[in-house]
């Protein structure tokens, strides 16, 4: 059994990501530059947008980082985005969500320019990837396809049975496994809370992504041998024996089904590190102006 | 078995959109207003053209036909879109396909403004669907979505296989059958060329969505008894009894299949007149403003 070891994987990806913009500098280029929309003090959204300034700086990326209190207007937040659209220095940039429920996130998120929405959540860009068209990749799948291509697992013909219909995983990342690409080529179910008789599927599956957000829902007796399970699931649990006071439990009861897989991610430290990785790739995408949205 | 009949369902929604026309008029609303652009004189488009200008007739649509020589530039081509997207009596309008070769179709469908995208090509009219949005579905897929609507197919829960991943029909006739809609709520696997063991699949299905482009391809021991099978094929294959001399040949062995089905769209006479229908319920949406893309 092979774990698909994201962070390794994530520490690698960082290394060739720096090599690109060492070249890109070398070249006469821009440094690439990611700017991140920070409204309000929810203890998440400072981790993750920490988590991506970090990121930035170990790839030799310039970053900035527009932090507001949670009182501001729409308008003025439309404007902040307005500001980021047209500075040319700024190659991508995102909005951390949530946002505080005076402001309607929808309207701000469209108001993105698709050349700089390097999160991937603008409905053309959505309509890129399900025409198979060069564009922003959001970053789940986008993280999910990574492992895939890194750790050779074959796809092309395969069973991929997709858990979750959600716009940020399950819908993208079962267009993406079913498209002609050298990740895909699958022959992907979509199942979801309608489903009836998911196990019985999922007994088919020689790849399954669980994407659904129950914690151990995939157990051991809906899998078959040799499978390869992804894990998308990241809920946090209470756990006493943990100094923050919960853990994280992926999708999948890993103990039972760890031992039938041929290869599967851990969580943490599978899915979860990819993620951060694929903001960067698309944000070099954007430096390079390989996305013509 | 039921035979989903694509032109008496055609004709009670003509009936239908020509009473909402009137109430629009009544209340003081403009009446829909369908563009096609047409370039060259390629007979299959000068029919299909001919059918949408009649169908407009038929249900009190206003219609323009802007038929150029096929020795027009490029420039000229994206200029007249530019016209329409300008117009304002005008609420959609379609670029009849092929263009000649000198000219790039996907250009001139991105510089269609996606507000009057009534054929749903345009990326940012797919990537709404894909989300889940209000938008102008193309006209197949939608096709689709009202014979099941219309003769009750059950489809939330239900096994549905589509065959054909192509960006115009299968594609998004899968997002649109596992979405939360009342057509939707099924598990949909995806097959393609590259799918291993097609047959085993489809003898899994309840609802088979057949959309190939391969005459009769779909075999009896292909369908379990009791499945509803959605014939997308249209193929000409020489008929040397027809005046026109060939004839229409779906992806379906029908007579092979029909009697397994507990229903069964016939070719023609399915899906293909359903699709002209398609087009006036996405100008009727353009004239009411449904759509925000």
């Amino acid at each position: 059994m092979v774990l698909l070891d994201g962070l390794k994987l994530a520490d690698e990806l960082k290394i060739e990501i720096a090599a690109e913009v060492e070249k890109l500098k070398a070249a006469g280029g821009k440094t690439p530059h990611l700017a991140a929309i920070l409204v309000g003090h929810d203890g998440g959204s400072l981790t993750y947008v920490g988590h991506k300034v970090k990121a930035c700086d170990q790839v030799g990326f310039k970053s900035t980082l527009c932090h507001f209190e949670d009182n501001i207007t729409e308008e003025f937040l439309l404007n902040e985005v307005k500001k980021l659209n047209e500075d040319p220095d700024v190659d991508g940039f995102i909005v951390q969500l949530p946002l505080p429920k005076h402001i309607n996130a929808d309207k701000v998120l469209l108001s993105i320019d698709p050349n700089k929405d390097v999160d991937g959540f603008h409905p053309v860009n959505v309509g890129r990837l399900t025409l198979g068209l060069p564009t922003y990749v959001c970053a789940t799948p986008l993280g999910i396809t990574k492992l895939i291509e890194r750790y050779k697992i074959e796809t092309a013909g395969k069973h991929c049975v997709v858990i979750g219909r959600s716009n940020i995983v399950g819908r993208p990342v079962s267009i993406l496994m079913s498209s002609a690409a050298p990740y895909g080529n699958a022959t992907v179910t979509v199942c979801h809370s309608k489903t009836a008789n998911l196990k019985e599927i999922t007994l088919q599956a020689d790849i399954i992504i669980a994407a659904l957000g129950k914690p151990e829902f995939l157990t051991g007796d809906m899998v078959k041998e040799g499978a390869v399970v992804i894990d998308v699931g990241t809920t946090r649990v209470p756990d006493a024996t943990k100094k923050s006071g919960f853990s994280l439990k992926g999708d999948v009861k890993f103990d039972e089904v760890a031992p039938k897989c041929s290869a599967i991610t851990p969580v943490p430290g599978g899915v979860g590190p990819m993620t951060v990785i694929s903001l960067l790739l698309n944000t070099l995408k954007a430096a390079k102006n390989e996305v013509n949205a």
